[in-house]
């Protein structure tokens, strides 16, 4: 790692010119410097804002660029920046209250792949969701390519870090929310359970699925019945899928008030 | 490409555990061979799968499949299948009146990204999608990566190969299909949209979204509500929650009957 990069202790990278681009537009995760392969028309955007918001940014040869992110996968920018700060519980409930809205929250047990856990937090930040509560141990946290996979998401949502999935839930549930776990064996549809209200939806990872002693936790197990003979979605789609349902259930009941 | 993979114009590679499992299950696409790197219990099934269908298996030292499949993405099995064809509108149509269901077929402008376009396939397959077709040009086809990202479901699945998409869809709404195309542009929510009865979903290229004049031959632009702050979704994600939006309606119809 070179010498502008910085310690990878205390800053982290995001790269790629929709992710970069996110990351200074929103401001919720200030860059340290940026790091630029070559003068071009199509970094315009990106060098306005990172003057505005007093970034320094340095020109550095494509190779060096390619040493921090390999295979190119950079686009020609990478933004050096301070580690994120993972959110507490009440940080996200008082989100919620801010925005006067009950809270959505999504739980993650044991996701192992960053592309994965990046395409969740895109969907649930398009949802609405409040916060994502990733696994500590075991599992991918906020990594570059997590941040690249959630394209810019992660600067816009909350993200809370969990060492015990189970008294978690048992937190959550005494604020009042219902905990939703998404498992194939469950009786009853997705689509029949009602998704409005404080909830928080739990996925596990792709084929463990759920730990059984945090299923036992949760208040219900909904399935999304399978119409194939794959029998399995990726975690992502079923993510996607339970959460805008709940988006659509929730929006119906805006309208009924 | 070693002997063993034969000549590459007329057969593919299908690898990994569960890909090649499903393709021995499905038996819609025959292996020509089996490659496995290694005697080890975890091939157990496989073997007896492909000893069952009478797939020639041969031991290969992992090198050798290594240069098939770069980066270990085998996990020791590769299976050699004949090229997939392509399958036609009719086949398509017939497989919904076989199943005495309405058809509901998806169909891609453009994807470029084979995780992508696997992702939406075993979206489809899980979804009970009758068909889906992919653009001929400048897109991907059933490749390797594709296949894989599907987990098998491109062997359930038929996949047709489209030249000219308006011409396709002035093909299917002769056949009275309805054509949704899913636009962020759009004025209607897709939860508003009629999806029940005969119904095609057209999906655009991450970024570029669906060619103007495609769009002028739909019938209906449907769009996903973003609640956030990023604006869009993955292409894999908007098209798994249009899909089971339109499988909770077209349930909720037979339910009715």
């Amino acid at each position: 790692m070179g010498p502008a990069a910085g310690n990878a202790k205390d800053s982290d990278l995001i790269y790629g010119l929709h992710a970069v681009r996110e990351a200074l537009r929103s401001g919720t995760r200030p860059l340290l410097r940026l790091l630029l392969s070559r003068q071009d028309r199509q970094f315009a955007d990106i060098v306005q804002l990172a003057k505005a918001a007093r970034v320094p940014i340095h020109l550095e040869p494509p190779p060096a660029l390619d040493r921090l992110v390999p295979h190119g996968r950079h686009q020609g920018v990478i933004g050096v920046v301070a580690a994120k700060r993972y959110a507490e519980i009440d940080d996200i409930l008082m989100t919620a209250k801010t925005r006067q809205e009950s809270p959505f929250l999504v739980l993650l047990d044991g996701l192992e792949d960053p592309q994965n856990v990046g395409a969740i937090l895109r969907s649930a930040e398009a949802a609405g969701v409040h916060g994502v509560f990733l696994p500590e141990r075991r599992a991918v946290g906020l990594t570059a390519t997590v941040a690249k996979t959630s394209a810019g998401a992660v600067d816009h949502l909350q993200v809370g870090c969990v060492t015990n999935l189970s008294r978690l839930i048992e937190a959550l549930q005494t604020q009042g929310l219902w905990i939703h776990a998404v498992d194939p064996g469950a009786d009853k549809s997705y689509t029949e359970a009602d998704l409005r209200g404080p909830i928080a939806i739990i996925l596990g990872g792709e084929g463990k699925g759920i730990r059984p002693g945090v299923l036992d936790k949760c208040d219900q197990r909904i399935r999304i019945p399978m119409h194939g003979h794959v029998g399995s979605l990726n975690v992502a789609a079923a993510a996607a899928i339970v959460l805008f349902e709940a988006v659509r259930q929730r929006t119906v009941a805006h309208q009924r008030i």
